[in-house]
């Protein structure tokens, strides 16, 4: 099916909305100049439409399987990953010391998001290696690096996550898996992991595992967990995959959606690792990269969000059905007003959610780049909103475009059901949506609510410098951040965090409701005169925006009418 | 998977929320004393529980496939539905002279949510007779229905409708089968139609087509459709079935959901039918039974639901993680404030939807025992509500079902994604629910709002009369109506209909948000002091209800922004 780079809309984006001139005025990222930008998106955007939009539905239907301990990879795959590798887009802002381009997380968000749009199945791959590259860049040992993160940068070899085990989800910390001394400096690691994106394919001459696991001093919970790098074959003297690893893939499970991705369950049987980070300091470690993927999941929804949409604005301006209700119109399904109220609203979604996502970033990138405080508490606040709206706007936009086909949305043949299957991941992965909340209500607010006031603050002067210009949307603007800060300040002032948990959900979406609307009115007020990001802004800010009242109500309810209801109040009568 | 039929929370719905005393007061359905409505349920329930829930996953796992022409049923289906023959359950309403029990809507609704609850895509079969039955009662020739009503409430033969053709779908007049006279009474029948649930099946001694299709001398339009009945084995002199008649199931099609429910392409070559209702008056014949069969839908919405929600709860009562944050919990997640959030808002939604499709079906059942015009408007305007709200409520508590499961969720062994799959047709088929919201906000309306002023004053009454006894949840109530009833004059007085379709969904989305709010506040009004029932309508009248600000501002935005909105302006850049 074909999937169109949304080159235009980032460029506006970064230009107008995001404030991405400042990340390229940093002395780090003085290469990122608009003409880097738009090569680097524009490259990025041919391959994602050339040679991995095709794989979608191959991956679809041909999905990954596991034959005699080795996985499959569905049909096409290696080439498209092929292209993903001699693009250099593992290694966008990896590390040039190691073959990395060094650019901002921006960048590599966008480049990121046009892939999962056109293949989120294959994605998943570079996805999980971009973490691992960060990782290790951050807290392996020199020696590590340099085996490893060239080989990783260069996508020779991929990377692999391992939290999960089956009765540790959620609570990490609950995980069994040992690591014990080798006495050469290598571990011994045993256990199971689950749910381990790409654990293993055909066109990846190496697997590098990165797995939590506890030594035999580690106390109970997340505390005494460590970290260990765990390849599939250990590397020889020069560097090359020698021997086989004392690991395997025991099975992979069946998915509602991403087929073409192979989730393994991994066993290790005294498998050898070496330790990343210090003893015990594992999760620090999985915290500092699993931050920057959580931002990558919200790309993702975004990038399935932005597919699903094209995919229903071509079926409903080429579907004829029932009398045209407008003059001059093109006679197909667009001109009736619920199916074009869907389309604005898919679109307008996406890009509040866009912008937010890519405001996240710009402030990460802009922490890297000064070390600046405020910078860094503004990414580390605006990554669960980015993480979870942007799935959420995923599941939301594909679900619409499914509606928009009616019943051939049903039909598996016509491609809109299955952006619902695939995006339906990213709001449960890296941390649930309800994950992402709580960690918005209780950890990004621990500041006393600064980093958040900031923000706000930002949001209301915007609003008053765009009074002039529109009254109407800027007013609607000031009134919403207004609400947001009581709410906010509700928050804060809750001693007991399980009173921020049961409104948390809501909390996060309606700062993402107002951030959107915030985003929008920044795209007007940068046009000329009323043009089509003006027209956007007005139907977000009039018909979407007013959800954030609702929101907010439910933010403040606290924990006791929850709680009054009683396990067999919910039970079944 | 087990599955609990709702049978007390159905005895509370007919006794203290919807009023269904007065139905079976009425002469026409006298029969239906509490103890029958008791005995019918429980008897029903059970056979959900223990014949129809098993077949759930099989359906999904091994679904109908085309074998030779002929249909092949998934492991257990013609036992599944064997049960359902032999309890009458497909008779439940029709006409006791041809073997239908005589019982109201109200009772056949209840159960045919429990059936679909245990399995869809089974339950899709009599669903479907059930319709043709009420078609026939009411448009056919005593021949015809001395021939056919025995064998089809019986379920000796099912009934299917066939409306849709490729360039036809939600615009049923485009159609283009044609109808050309035998000369002996009978029809030559000739066309393709697509989208025909369980056209064919292996369990099934006849299959009874109801086809919309156009006379030689049809005008082109709806207003040119005559309806037929197309048998796939003709009767024979003794009514049993005899030749094969000229049809054939040309494929089958493969869908996101429901895949033990056989959606059949029929292709027609001069197939013999006969016609029911007037020449040219197909549409209207259709239409009355579809009214019906939207509820029906709008119930299978909710039927699911239950059984998402009840899957989910079971899920989250068991499954141990992370630390409890309250004391005296049952340590597993439904202790986590939001795992709680999330389950309530299945709950209270489940109950508004419910309730809301219970006051249509007594709506309509009073309109058929006493023919009162009010009471039949009050039918009309709730089924459009009936049908969607009951769908997206489906949709939604399905897919937060999932979200409770976290990473299982995603595993289609868990069973919560097939909820999400199976019941996405639900918003879909029947009328899109951006259909029902037009006929609701256009031919509902057409009667200058009388049939919803007269619900809106009702509401207000009620609110009025609980202010002593809840005073806060009663003033929420009252202001919500009264907001309700702003944006109803609205509507009224637009000319232009376009300007009601441009906020249509979030119009009827509102109704529904104040309907189930209404219906919360009486529930808690009927029970003694504090009890779960208070508890849920607190919690749906403090969090769930304030959306309605956000849909009535949504819905009376008018089509100027959504028309403002180029072509261009909603295309990719």
């Amino acid at each position: 099916m074909p999937y169109r780079a949304p080159i235009a809309d980032y460029a506006y984006m970064f230009d107008h909305v995001v404030g991405f001139s400042q990340v390229a005025e940093t002395e780090r990222f003085s290469e990122a100049s608009p003409d880097m930008v738009t090569a680097i998106l524009g490259e990025a955007g041919r391959m994602c439409e050339d040679k991995l939009a095709p794989l979608q539905r191959e991956g679809d239907l041909n999905g990954a399987y596991l034959e005699n301990g080795v996985v499959r990879t569905s049909p096409g795959f290696a080439e498209g990953y092929g292209a993903i590798r001699e693009g250099g887009w593992l290694g966008i802002s990896a590390d040039p010391e190691y073959g990395g381009m060094g650019l901002p997380m921006a960048m590599m968000s966008a480049v990121n998001e046009m892939m999962s749009g056109a293949c989120m199945a294959l994605q998943l791959n570079p996805l999980l290696t971009q973490g691992q590259i960060e990782a290790l860049e951050h807290h392996a040992s020199d020696e590590i690096k340099a085996l490893y993160l060239p080989k990783l940068i260069s996508g020779e070899w991929n990377g692999t996550m391992n939290l999960t085990e089956p009765q540790a989800g959620s609570d990490v910390g609950a995980l069994r898996t040992r690591a014990e001394a080798n006495g050469d400096g290598s571990y011994a690691i045993t256990g199971q992991k689950i749910f381990i994106t790409w654990g293993d394919g055909d066109f990846m001459e190496n697997v590098c595992h990165l797995v939590l696991a506890r030594l035999p001093d580690g106390v109970p919970g997340p505390k005494g967990i460590s970290l260990f790098l765990v390849p599939k074959y250990i590397p020889d003297d020069a560097g090359k995959p020698g021997k086989a690893n004392a690991l395997k893939v025991v099975s992979l499970e069946h998915k509602l959606g991403v087929h073409g991705s192979p989730t393994c369950v991994m066993q290790y049987d005294g498998a050898t690792g070496w330790m990343v980070g210090p003893e015990h300091g594992g999760m620090a470690a999985m915290f500092t990269m699993m931050n920057n993927a959580r931002l990558g999941v919200g790309m993702q929804g975004i990038g399935v969000a932005e597919a699903a949409y094209q995919h229903a604005l071509a079926y409903a301006m080429d579907r004829k059905q029932g009398r045209t209700p407008i003059e001059g119109g093109s006679g197909a399904i667009i001109d009736h007003a619920d199916v074009r109220r869907m389309l604005a609203t898919m679109k307008a979604d996406i890009f509040a959610a866009r912008a937010i996502g890519m405001a996240c970033a710009v402030a990460i990138d802009m922490g890297n780049a000064t070390g600046d405080k405020e910078w860094k508490a503004r990414g580390a606040f605006l990554t669960p909103i980015a993480k979870a709206f942007g799935s959420e706007t995923g599941i939301r936009v594909a679900e619409t475009g499914v509606q928009v086909h009616g019943g051939m949305g049903f039909i598996e043949e016509t491609g809109a059901a299955q952006f619902c299957r695939d995006v339906r991941v990213t709001s449960i992965y890296e941390g649930t949506n309800g994950i992402q909340a709580m960690d918005l209500a209780g950890r990004k607010l621990m500041d006393g609510g600064e980093a958040a006031c900031a923000l706000i603050e930002e949001i209301a002067e915007q609003a008053e410098a765009a009074r002039p210009k529109q009254p109407r949307m800027a007013g609607a603007v000031w009134d919403a951040v207004e609400a947001l800060r009581e709410t906010t300040d509700w928050m804060v002032s809750q001693g007991d965090v399980n009173e921020r948990f049961a409104g948390a959900v809501p909390f996060l979406m309606g700062w993402a409701r107002v951030l959107g609307a915030h985003y929008h009115l920044r795209a007007a007020c940068a046009e000329d005169g009323d043009g089509p990001r003006t027209r956007l802004a007005r139907f977000y800010i009039q018909r979407l925006l007013p959800e954030y009242a609702a929101q907010l109500a439910h933010a403040t309810q606290g924990a006791g009418d929850l709680y009054a209801l009683t396990d067999d109040d919910l039970g079944v009568a």
